[in-house]
């Protein structure tokens, strides 16, 4: 009998975007509440001013690079569920698990932006891009075996879906084992990398067209 | 004239849905903001850092718990829409006593962390999970009875999702009493049934395939 | 050249019913952030914390509350919208400032909280009540002089979202006027109009069935 | 291949919209959180809780000015993508930065309401009143080389669009620049342009039918 039930469960993709769309949209706007405004008592001019908002520097970068993270992890997400043509129980659990790391990554850029040239910070900062990396790549391959994959999805798109998560991935590993030399190198690195799928590939499309 | 007004009002099913789906995102990722970083004055390496992660440690059961609960909620209303026709207002004022539950889950998840040793806590975090399934029931008890169910639901869909919530609750209510041993046992017991429905079925289904 | 752009914006129906969701959404939950739990030092027995629990009361009654008027007015925008045939631009900034008046909720709900005696509070309160009453009833009012209801709407329920607002609202400031007795018939009498529009109606449509 | 992925990646519109419906919402109601309810512990009568609400003054200025800029940019960008055919993966990475900078108006919000008489809050401001005008006006060029726009669009509405965009900022950049007699002509004049976008021309509209 719970095999029943598992069998009509979690079918609704609609309903799964929807959340999906939903906790992004909060972990994003939630982000900028830990961007704190100056203190009044501490400000006596307008240069005053534009120090201490320069001097929140720190706090804008880590800001930033969530923001990306979130954007690129969004994307990715989206393009999968594309192109799965119907919902499954397993599949839908799997997204959660997605989802719980997504709603993690407002604390780890707190934590990193707290500790800047901890290795500890930069360390739990990276295991929350390897964590839903994860669960895309699972995802994927979930929906690849058991047949859920829209029929007309050509065999490239299928490949390019797992190695472009396998390659992104281990450029954002690449980048964190620089924190080795200092933090901000490593930091400095995954935000290429960031930049490098949000922006780049773009300026390479517009070439050839 | 009122009862005209009735039934005309909450048809939409969709907005139900939406509503919900933003309900859920929104508590799913305010749990979050329970997590707090470790105070940087107190901070000065990296193993004391790592150790005042770890020391976060009931915060983080309490956190997963939590959006484990909200995970098995979601799926449940989801499954429950799914088979529904139409909406009335009725069935809409029932799901908002739901998602009133839902709203509640953050108050009773901070609660309990903070309280963990105590029975109280425990005794209201199980209410907190009592409460939305008996809307639940209650919302699939009304939709049978005013016809509201898809037709081509069958029997056997229908009695088994009055039964999973029946078991479902019948194994949060034995957890919540292991709270008389210690409330670590009860929670260790709610989390197995959690993660049983999350995670089990998920591995005997595989089998059979 | 404005009023052309005038013409093609804000035509979308199924935008400003989403942004309406995610609004009350948001608002729903973050009443929830209102509800402190008890400081961890003052409790020392599993009694004292149930005493702090019930200490909450008010806290609990407001929120409450304004769940009730949130749910309220999310099932009375969405009846209208359920019968506008189109968007328009003019319809949709007069449902932005709905809206406005939904994300104020919060903000005089923890006013009332705080300040639960205090006839000012109240009245803020009610104005918090009556400006999105306001704004419905002259959404309505457009829809109907611009023809943007769908065709098949009966006169009848046309009729009935004006009456039900107006009944409604003299309801409401009845209830408020009582305040001059003792805020606290003021809140009751407000909570009773709300459960009557909640639930009694229910009572009343079983019996007939 | 990643320019395979490129091509696969961001197409869904909807998804598109929803995300943004869920930042606006949830920047919508965040900005009230910073609407603080005056301390008990100096209110001793009902005339004292209203000079206290009275004095809230400048916060509530910054926070109608900062929802009247969301629901501007929220219909803008809503008309928009009515308007669009297909979704691209570099349109959706440009509507990313929209809602980049969507985000940080809470910031700026709160930074203009402590720091009301500083030309740098203010300037700070205009620049997150710039930032999603230019990334709209981007959208749309972008929107326009690429062919992404619905082929029914008339040549005018193509045109207004863009004009529309340019000048409003125009407008906002001259109200920006009064900051240098003072910050609060600077803001009166920037209501007094949002104001314009959303009430003046709806009575013009009137007039005319």
């Amino acid at each position: 009998m719970p095999t029943l039930y598992n069998r009509i469960q979690g079918r609704n993709l609609e309903r799964l975007a929807a959340l999906s769309d939903g906790i992004f949209a909060v972990a994003m706007t939630l982000l900028v509440l830990d961007l704190h405004i100056p203190s009044a008592a501490q400000i006596h001019s307008e240069s005053g001013l534009l120090a201490a908002l320069a001097a929140l520097g720190p706090q804008w970068i880590t800001y930033a690079m969530s923001f990306l993270t979130l954007g690129i992890f969004w994307a990715g997400q989206q393009t999968q569920l594309n192109h799965i043509a119907e919902g499954a129980r397993d599949l839908t659990w799997i997204h959660l698990g997605f989802l719980f790391a997504i709603t993690l990554l407002p604390f780890s850029t707190r934590l990193l932006a707290e500790f800047i040239v901890y290795r500890a910070a930069l360390g739990v900062y990276w295991l929350n891009i390897l964590a839903p990396g994860a669960m895309l790549y699972w995802s994927w391959a979930y929906a690849t075996r058991t047949h859920l994959i829209k029929a007309d999805t050509p065999e490239e798109v299928r490949a390019s879906i797992c190695k472009r998560i396998l390659i992104a991935q281990s450029l954002y590993a690449a980048g964190a084992v620089l924190c080795f030399i200092a933090t901000w190198v490593s930091i400095a690195a995954i935000v290429l990398v960031q930049l490098n799928y949000a922006l780049a590939p773009r300026l390479r499309l517009r070439k050839r067209r």
